[in-house]
């Protein structure tokens, strides 16, 4: 079901009974190739897919178009909560979702710039919750969640994952192909390798992190290997997200509400 | 243009050029009968029919879907920002789009409830920029500026456009049928007029303000007739409403910035 | 009574019995002719009459000065509170009067400036008590309550009410002449007409609204036509105030508190 | 001057010039014998007394009746911003001060709640302004300027000013005796002493500061000696203060501004 | 008991039976010739000594290293909250303390610029918790606790304590002789008096209070007589600072909590 | 060395040549048998050892002991800032060390729940700093530098570290081993495994992220295996600890500041 389209008697009805899926995107610049709603179509899709094949079992809400991209406000296009001002703003959304008797949450997310402000809203909505009202509410990336795919498995050809890059131009030389300029794709310049931190795809994480504006670490905005996306990989990309997605929401429809502990063991 | 399908180069070269207009919708109860997109639906159909009739002025950004309805949070399948976070998204969301080279912006409004956050909004962005950055920033409620026909003239039989009323159900019984429950359509028992305050539509304004939760002013969620809604009113409603904006947006794209004027007097 | 002048055991005896009345005023620029307390002095003098005419009727508590005029901070003697600042005020103050005891609360606002942040002030005081305290908190702006001798009725000959112009100008002739420097009188330039904007009081709302500082808007500080201001329409004016606000009072001392009408429909 | 009654090229004119007075008070219950006003009323009495005395040296700002009250709010009729709001309202009215030409600006405060906000707003100024505006911002609480006769010298009998005690009676019945129910003075029940805490004014400062709602530490929301309070005192009290606050304010205006030492040593 | 080198359960246990000693320390310049910890390291070591003495009695916390020192912040090595956040922080620390089981805590504040931002956080508290928990929170600042030796008693020789001056000098040459610098011991220059501040601690509080960055009142950032300095009144400082902290904490556990006291009286 | 122990100008003349260490800590409940000050001892410990091996390199700053630990709350001993306010803490404590001449920074944090606030604070910086002052600011989570062996490798029998596990119960054993209660190690009870979330360390980040307080997922406030920690295996860890801090300080301090790349292509 689509939240859109619902009354409230309807809502009523089916938010105890359902899982809220709330997608939460970006409008960012997305290098000189892609349109700057890339990780808003790209979610918008997935989760209408998700939605077409579990009809019944989840509420999908209307994707949060803006999301934290502050880093790329040197590019225009770019529509940018601050990190603060969005995690207050996922706060608030989810408190309108619970107060509507939603007890199961996923917060669906397509924008990395989006992972620590929604996890500081979970610390947030968990001291505020959780001694009161019994709830599971998720952060789900979907690409985090797809698997090796997402990660370097064949047929992608760069290691993971990064900013209108190969996967995500694969992505939507699929879904949008009318949104890729492909005569526009270029490979950015980035800052030399320094061994730890991961300016593009290709150096795993290594305990260390660093924040920077995208013109400091790329000359068009894109990073990765955006000349490498073909239609054909982003096609195994979206019905591998589209898939774990699925089979994911599934499983957490049945999740248990968690119970105090201590009563147990002290 | 639609922001959504633009790169950041093609952004940047027409920011300048161009009018913002950015939709700001609420996600919220409408009643029995109507979805609770409502106010999304008919302002994004509002300005995508704008932005089909003036293709080269205007620079449609994607709909704000959520909007401060914390007054409906008691009926389910509303998602809210409280004022005051509202207002915030307001101000960063202009921000990114002045940041991005725009200086002509329209704030298109669908919701009642987000007038005076918005208008919060205008007073910090002023103080912010124009003192430095020359900016015409408009609020255009899409009803206000529609003139007599949205405020009791024939067809309409009800004195003024409310909440989940005749003319929102004439609107979306034109635009998105599949939307409105008829069957369910029910005038709300509302409180007894005191003289001052207008619980529906059929006292004008008089200098008076109250601010009540809608559960006190409403039995539904509705407010007005929305049994005299139909889909003949809702296309006379909608036409008028895309050629009174299309007009303002014509003239508006070529109002001068304004300079100070102490220079010229004292 | 006035609230100034009682003890605290008598605010406690007639609290709930009685309506509290706090006037909202500005500190700011008005004009070359006018002192900087006018919309102090103004709505001071009308919340006075009122409190004579109705003693055991309204508790008048003393008037915040100082309002919400960053527009004005160019031009020297304006003090002010940020609109969001201002919003906080006045919920603390009637945060205030509800502990206190106080049912029927009614802010008397004198400033244009101070009506957006006052509505959203009530937004979150709404939120926060309409669910456990039952109370009726009203803005009131005075010449909105006035009527239509405010609105360009003879024998006023501008079309409105707008700042340190023929309807202020008139008010403080009456109330305190010793405040009006009428050699310095002078019609300000402001910016062409573009049809939607009331720069000044001449044109009506048409639905958009554009928030600029005064330097943009007025050479000198005031707006409309303050050379058409007189003593004899000031009295008419303020007696009609006076009468509007007797009238109101009156009445919202009796209204009764809302209840939640859900119960009775569905 | 009064700023009240001046226009804002009056204010242009003279704000460099002179030296500007804000007196900051209180709304809040004084015991059942004083009016809710007690602060606001004895405060604007010695800045209008010293007004008179200096009418060429200052500029006397309108004062800001409510101050920060919040342990006083179990009592009816206190009107009360918390701490950290009247921080700001501080912050934000000497920076309307700022901005219109003030370099000299005495904040005369009348009310013990407020000297910690006032303290807390000092420290966000000089951080603001120290390094580019030179200004000289003063907190003046107006007892402890004016020396030991609000210290118990004689004629005062108890040692210290407290709250409706000796020392505000004796001003009140002074100044205002219609505002002094002199058959409701009544000394208050107070925790024992546990010889660090002044609960009263009979113990001095020891190094150890509680903060506990009125409601704790009085048993009538008044402290000290109310019942040896007379009108006689009063005056004395009121001439000595005022006559401490003119010789201040005299000085005060030619205080040189501070300059950056670093350049003169290291 | 250290808090630091116990486990949950133990808290758990003794939270209910101690006393809480929070040190609240700052990491500021200190002059040429002191280390930057100053201040933290003698809190640091009186708290120490006191735990010593009255181990059963009291549970030391870990000291906040950092305080309110952005008047500072122009000499390196300065590391401050703002007066505001470090009210912020010191109200969560002791609402977790609260949420512990402590209900007699005492911040031990070892850094005068803390000591407004600590007060500001004890009215917060007062209105959070005093309707609800019994609990005496209280702001010990050592060296007006431990009297007359701090205020020019011999064989001080300098009226008061100011900062890195001849009190500061000599605790830390009793305590930490390697840090200081005894060469680079310099008396600064400061401002003319003006007969009200007390740039150094040559003249008394008189009741006016302004506050400007260090820079513009030390040319070196010490202030007083940091030459007159010696171990031998570091030592007698600091067994005076003990004696009177042990002897406060002792009885300070006995007190009881304060009830309300309306109930006794009207 | 150690800013504790620098004077000023010393500061002063190292900021600019070194990186400025900042170790962010926690004082929170590690299960019946550890001390509350686990995760400051271990980072403590860490720090010391790194700045005895470069002394000339780094500038060792005190360490923040209290971070964000609101889930383990329901737990005493625990001193806890909320996400939010910690998140606003780092971003003080750095500008502060940039205000003093540093323009490398190394925040060295020793506990998963602040990882997600140092976070949000680095995009706040980013956003702050980036356009104006070249600085690299970093986050180093120790267990994520230090590699493999905090990671499963042999000696190591649990898969990861988690909290109050094996891993930080054979850091204590060898660091501190009078603060562990080895009698109370006890394995604690936690949810079934739903195959998604890590609730100890048995199972891998699959892309999902739920946050509860510590009472649901464990029932004595530790994770994982604490019952297999020797000091031994506490050996192993910390010595490959400072080894990887060491090493990657030694490079972090050659590191050149990143420059704006788009002046390169487009």
């Amino acid at each position: 079901m689509r939240l859109n389209e619902m009354t409230w008697p309807e809502v009523g009805t089916y938010a105890g009974k359902t899982v809220a899926v709330l997608p939460l995107a970006a409008i960012e610049q997305h290098g000189p190739h892609l349109a700057v709603s890339t990780d808003a179509s790209i979610v918008d899709a997935l989760a209408r897919r998700a939605e077409t094949s579990l009809p019944n079992e989840i509420v999908l809400c209307p994707p949060m178009p803006f999301g934290s991209s502050h880093h790329h406000l040197a590019f225009p296009g770019t529509m940018s909560l601050s990190a603060e001002l969005f995690t207050r703003v996922v706060v608030e959304l989810v408190q309108s979702l619970i107060k509507g008797g939603f007890h199961r949450i996923v917060l669906l997310n397509g924008h990395g710039g989006n992972i620590t402000p929604i996890k500081q809203a979970l610390a947030i909505l968990s001291h505020q919750f959780d001694a009161s009202i019994p709830a599971n509410i998720v952060l789900v990336t979907y690409w985090e969640l797809a698997g090796k795919v997402f990660a370097g498995a064949p047929p992608m050809e760069s290691p993971a994952l990064s900013h209108a890059c190969e996967y995500e131009t694969s992505l939507m030389l699929h879904l949008y192909p009318e949104m890729v300029h492909r005569e526009q794709v270029q490979r950015a310049q980035s800052p030399a390798s320094n061994g730890y931190i991961p300016w593009e795809e290709d150096e795993p994480y290594r305990g260390v992190a660093l924040f920077k504006k995208t013109q400091f670490i790329s000359s068009n905005g894109s990073s990765g290997e955006p000349q490498k996306g073909t239609a054909e990989k982003g096609k195994i990309l979206f019905d591998q997200a589209v898939a774990s997605l699925c089979q994911f929401l599934s499983e957490f429809k049945k999740w248990p509400m968690l119970e105090d502990l201590r009563n147990q063991s002290i």
